[in-house]
């Protein structure tokens, strides 16, 4: 074998297409993301909302895209997710949510009943979290050229605070708090689409955390960023906080929170729990000495790890038996359309 | 035959599914916004876009998806017509747009070469209307769950006027303005879809309309209302505003400008101009004797009607021969998937 053999390239039909993974949360999509889409439409990096300056204050403006299968699921439905993935992003941003808009594509054929479900679902979940969906769009394609229906749900928010909540403000020394145990969204997703049962039923985390995540703030915990752990889950998450903000961390593995079934489910699947998505748990780097006050303003909150040092955005994690292990991004997702 | 026979409903497995009519800007999307979605989501209604109070200021939210079929068509994209529609939106609202986001649904196996020429059509159409998309998301979902790509755009904009502009302003005596000719757009789209050629190539009419629609509210015309002519066109856009604003408008047909190869191509096809869709064309309702003005202001513009008094909603129109002809809204849509 030669050395062009050994670093030969994927054939190009493979390469010039767009793959499952290109949207998986993992190295592909943020290779998309940062190659193709933010050298033409120059977003606002490193975090899920933009701020959009008027007048004093400062608008958060989300959107996300919801393609969950199958729509309804232990703990929730493609409604209800899509209310909370944009309460949340506004919320990791340290926004107050101000409005949500709605937008379907549905497929030709769809039943109505289910249609109304989704919408019931969406309506009462945006009541529980205090924001209103004040405007829409419904577009129809055809059998086949669509999977039942697809949500994108927008958000504008008003910041709360004076500075940014971003990774470059993220420091040596900070303290990282988790809002509580992971990998159940995308072991309860996985259970209804491989119509699976475990000897308990696993059901999503999905929910609003604005209240929780900005109570932070309001106490004053000082906050550096924040991020909720949804594709890729937690290392993913943290992998692009240590990347952005030039960052070395380091986990502890014994004070994740996963509860036992979650546990189980994943080593039987095959599935790092630290790599599955939440709908319903954030991260919060806070300044050193404040993770406990933070973690215990958190229901189920941890305090999980520390940065250790300026780098370049290496996530390291102590396990439970002593060992050090490197956390890398997953090239796509372990679970397709989780959200 | 008895009445009841003549009145007999459609089978219910027809009536109770999703079909393409519900996607068309006509009556049957109309009771499905105003049934299903309103009913549980109680959106603003009667407009494209919410108003969202934020301290001294006002913020216009508006969302689209956007699932147009072909993808590349004459005189723009998805990418562009993205851009244009949510522009389009906020200006209708007399609002300046703030910033955009851009939400992708890829299907498995689409070429990135295709993608590519999306996003940079979608950053050239943003620069030439001065907005910044901010924010994005990216999912990818299976072939034969999307039909290449679908993007939703979302739109904040600031409003530059006092009061609001909306249907239950219209009042009698005031006259109706519209931007330029009809019918491009969805005859374009068609050409491409159907691979037809006619003796001139007709290209999309899609452009910002912000500049034109502010500019009547910077020089001072008194508007009260303005729509953008898209799903359903010119028609159904004049019907939805009088039966919202409880007004009766009479048209004059020798005045709404329709290209001859539009007419003559929209002849060939059986498709009445007035309901196709436009994507850079609006009305402006607008005070007595002032229509002539605002015309003058708009490239293409002329006075096509006026409110003739208050009203259950009519909408009629005296055509070129002296007939009078009642305007209702289609179904469906005579071109599915044009936006």
């Amino acid at each position: 074998m030669s050395d062009f053999a050994l670093s030969c390239p994927a054939p190009l039909a493979e390469r010039e297409r767009v793959l499952m993974a290109h949207g998986g949360g993992g190295r592909l999509m943020r290779e998309l993301i940062g190659g193709l889409f933010a050298a033409r439409l120059e977003p606002q990096h490193e975090t899920d909302s933009a701020t959009v300056p008027l007048g004093a204050k400062r608008l958060a403006f989300t959107t996300d895209s919801f393609v969950v299968r199958p729509i309804f699921f232990p703990g929730g439905d493609i409604g209800s997710l899509a209310v909370h993935g944009t309460v949340n992003d506004l919320a990791m941003a340290g926004a107050e949510p101000l409005a949500l808009s709605a937008a379907f594509i549905l497929e030709e054929g769809l039943e109505l009943d289910i249609l109304r479900r989704v919408v019931d679902s969406m309506a009462a979940a945006a009541r529980r979290a205090g924001v209103r969906v004040v405007t829409g769009d419904t577009k129809v394609v055809e059998r086949g050229c669509a999977d039942q229906l697809y949500i994108t749900t927008s958000g504008v928010g008003v910041l709360l605070h004076e500075g940014e909540l971003a990774p470059w403000r993220v420091a040596p020394g900070d303290e990282i708090a988790i809002s509580g145990d992971i990998g159940r969204h995308g072991m309860a997703v996985m259970s209804a689409r491989e119509g699976l049962t475990f000897e308990s039923e696993i059901v999503s985390d999905s929910a609003p955390v604005h209240r929780e995540a900005l109570g932070l703030l309001e106490n004053g915990v000082r906050v550096r960023c924040m991020r909720d752990l949804t594709r890729g889950g937690l290392a993913s998450a943290l992998i692009e906080i240590a990347r952005a903000g030039g960052a070395d961390l380091e986990l502890d593995e014994a004070r994740i929170p996963v509860r036992e079934d979650v546990r189980a489910a994943c080593e039987l699947l095959g599935f790092d729990p630290l790599y599955v998505a939440n709908e319903g748990r954030f991260v919060a780097f806070v300044a050193e000495g404040e993770g406990g006050r933070a973690a215990a303003l958190l229901p189920g909150g941890a305090v999980i790890g520390r940065v250790t040092r300026k780098g370049s955005g290496v996530v390291s994690m102590r396990s439970v038996i002593g060992a050090e292990r490197v956390l890398d991004l997953l090239s796509g997702e372990q679970l397709p359309r989780i959200c």
